[in-house]
Formats: C-alpha cells, sequence, structure tokens
C-alpha cells in the first residue's frame, strides 16, 4: 500500500522559502500570486500487510517525518 | 483561489533525501516501509480573477517551480 503525506509549515510560522518563490514568480511577471507556501511531499510504499496502516503512518510522522512544532500534516493511505 | 502542487522525482532518479528518511524509519523500528520518496508540497494562494488558472499554474512550475528534467508534477486548483 501507499501512504501520501503531506507536511507544510503550520500558518503562523514564518516561510522564508516561500517568500523566495512568490518573489521569483513576480518577478516572472506572475502578479496573481498572494502567498506561497513550501512544504513536503512525502510518498512511502510500505508492505501490504500492515494491518494498522493509520495509526503506523501516524506513528511515523510523529517520530520521525514531520516536526509537530512548526508543521502540521495531513496523509491518506491507498491500497 | 488555491493552487495544491505536488513534485516528485521522477521514478527513475536516485533520491538520497528518501533512502535516509527509509533508513531512519527502520532504525525506529518501522519495518513494513519498502521504499520512501521525498517531494515538495506547494500551496499558491492566487487573486480570483485569474481567468486561466490552470494554464498560468502550468506555466510556473515549467519556469520556476519543478525541474522538468528530473522532477514530475501534478497540481489541483480549489476556487
Amino acid at each position: 500500500m501507499k501512504a501520501r503525506i503531506y507536511v507544510k509549515l503550520k500558518p503562523e510560522v514564518l516561510d522564508p522559502q516561500g517568500k523566495a518563490v512568490s518573489g521569483g514568480l513576480k518577478n516572472l511577471g506572475f502578479d496573481g500570486v498572494r502567498d506561497v507556501r513550501v512544504g513536503k511531499y512525502i510518498v512511502l510504499d510500505m508492505d501490504d500487510d500492515a494491518s494498522n496502516g493509520q495509526a503506523q503512518v501516524k506513528a511515523m510522522c510523529e517520530q520521525l517525518l514531520v516536526n509537530t512544532v512548526i508543521e502540521e500534516y495531513e496523509f491518506k493511505i491507498e491500497p
């Protein structure tokens, strides 16, 4: 099965990388951009017999993949 | 409107960051993990009057956000 995890900075945390991308887009003439946030997109390929996939992925996020102090995440699991 | 862009390395490109994460997860006891790929998750907040949002976001990806030599992307647009 596959787990797709989307990690982004919490709204109240400054995102310098997003600011840089935003500036770059404006320099290229894309004036309609108000704000950019850059996060991580993690795809896990896991053994299908992992019975409690939901709980496993949550544990991985909390223990390694996500810095829960400044980041928030969501994920979905596909067979 | 919001555009959510998911960027990941092409399957044939080595992903050292993914390999490192995979090793980290195994060290933590998550043995069911076969493969990990780490990409970018970009959220654009754009003016609602951008009529051709789809084409705009595609242009942004090709010109700045995505290295199309080694990366592939998909996006969705929300009102």
